[in-house]
């Protein structure tokens, strides 16, 4: 079959016939199916019996004209809050660049804990001009495998600490850690305790860590039982919190180091009829959905993850192009929002 | 250029150069290259280095392995709590038959309201086994280019009513709307008022008029003035709760037709002291994540969506395969998932 590399490649009859068919111009007709906008109802009506009566089928025209390339996004889980605002803007960015992102939870997922050789395998051939992870992270033999057929990959919000040389972006954990515990103090709380996540998350050691320059810069005390570690989920919390209320001196504030947790804080408050923020002030950290929907209104920490995955995005497709970025850990800022969970201790 | 259809295509030294240079058999060198686990670091290690001194550069095998078809999932918005379980949804059912998804944003992008020529162009040249849609509808002349094209594809919880023939899987609306109010006609109310998203909307039309059949049968009066319709927001339905409580006759519950709407249903509530559910109890519909985050949790009929989307994909495959299935519009079931924004009637 000789297939001449510019033409439109038609099954059936040409589009000249299928306007003289329909009696418009053959320009209108290539609207129609082109599915273009411009065209009058009526006539776009002629022109599709037309099409159909005919068995026109269009194909696409190859004319130097390259399918779009593809960027892989695996994530955790896609049920995770968080899940909804990296996707938001890893696919704006690759939409911006040209490129589409196929969406995985593949590796992770809980029937298999393994690294999915398949999915491996059906990445190279399908090809992929790389691959962003979001709380996801390839094992040990998976970066051995992605270094060794050169596949750039980059870490969105990495959970445990990459191997050296890996490409990542994170929210500036540490300075959000100082911001939520400067923001207790200027309100007047001296008793400040921490709820955490599991001592292996990267983000959270850093978040802990701001914490405590902050309660040291402003010469305050830092109790080690006000410091809590808890499964990163609103269960794990309420635990930690209960924990912190049966203290012989109860804190009076709590930042509390993912937004996922706060449900479970709220939850122990109100067990023990202690009103937010009357009785106990609580900030939050990420700006998930559910600061906005939980009452009070949670005051956190934003980390901008659309932007972090934008900003990964990037980066990638500077690897596909050239060598490693030199800054292998990019940061971007945090900021406090402001709502109704935090207030002056009682009292003050 | 040769090249012998079954055979790995490397560049630089082969396999056995490799193993040889690390000193480990061929299998094990392969095991390595492969990004299996079965392999003692130290060996790993070995062979990693062999590869990297040599500059081997594993390629895929095309031994009639063929690359993974791809579906693609447009949505509304990523931002949407919704679409985290579409996804889920989507993807674990595409894993699941060997194929692969690439989401976008893409129709509706606010940039450009009308059709995305060069998007339907990229599907083409791509190759897609099909489309799903979620709260994004094509166009007129986009459903005429897809069909023109004999692209398949699905609508998901479509928002309009779909031109005929088009195949749909959405939420049992109109018995979620009777289940809703016979929950609360069964607590003993009899003022019941609805809070319906904008007249256009499908699902809202079905869910409203299960209230009205509820009602009916119940031999209770539908009041008109009970009846309101907003923009499908917390801003929208703030006001219309607000309306509501301005009423001389104020209802003593509100069915509320999406789970988005309820926060401005709490606000206008707080803002007059009236308490959830001892002054006003509120049913929501849909099951999104907000509904466990609200306080008091929310009472609402769950709509399945995970499962909806995992339903179109499957329908979407038998589309590739075959004809068009014969029923058009598929309905799950909703269930009333009971939490703490529901209760007898003031003064019952």
């Amino acid at each position: 079959m000789v297939r001449t590399g510019s033409a439109s490649v038609a099954a059936g009859p040409t589009l000249a016939v299928v306007a003289r068919e329909a009696g418009v111009s053959v320009p209108t007709a290539s609207k129609v199916v082109n599915g273009r906008e411009d065209v009058a109802p009526e006539t776009r009506r002629r022109v599709t019996e037309a099409l159909d009566r005919l068995g026109y089928v269009r194909r696409p025209r190859f004319d130097g004209a390259r399918p779009p390339r593809l960027v892989d996004l695996v994530v955790h889980s896609l049920e995770d809050s968080a899940s909804g605002a990296v996707l938001h803007g890893a696919e704006e960015a690759a939409h911006d660049a040209g490129l589409e992102i196929v969406v995985s939870a593949a590796l992770t997922r809980s029937r298999s804990e393994r690294p999915e050789r398949d999915w491996l395998d059906r990445l190279v051939l399908r090809g992929s001009a790389g691959i962003l992870f979001h709380r996801a992270e390839p094992s040990g033999p998976q970066y051995t495998w992605l270094e060794q057929h050169r596949v750039p990959f980059a870490l969105i919000d990495p959970v445990r600490q990459p191997p050296p040389g890996v490409v990542s972006v994170g929210g500036a954990n540490w300075q959000g850690g100082v911001t939520a515990t400067e923001h207790l103090l200027a309100l007047g709380h001296e008793r400040i305790a921490v709820i955490a996540g599991r001592r292996s998350t990267m983000s959270c050691g850093a978040r802990v860590a701001g914490y405590r320059s902050a309660l040291a810069s402003a010469g305050v005390r830092h109790r080690p039982e006000y410091l809590r570690h808890a499964d990163p989920n609103g269960a794990g919390a309420r635990r930690r919190m209960r924990e912190l209320l049966d203290l012989p001196e109860p804190p009076t504030a709590v930042f509390v180091c993912s937004d996922r947790m706060v449900s479970g804080v709220y939850e122990a408050l109100a067990e023990r009829g202690s009103r937010v923020p009357d009785d106990m002030s609580v900030v939050g950290f990420d700006d998930l959905p559910e600061a906005r929907w939980l009452t009070p209104a949670l005051t956190t920490v934003r980390q901008p993850l659309s932007e972090m995955a934008a900003t990964a995005l990037h980066l990638l497709l500077r690897m596909t192009d050239g060598p490693r970025p030199e800054s292998i850990r990019t940061e971007l800022s945090t900021r406090l929002v402001e709502r109704s969970s935090t207030a002056a201790p009682p009292g003050a």
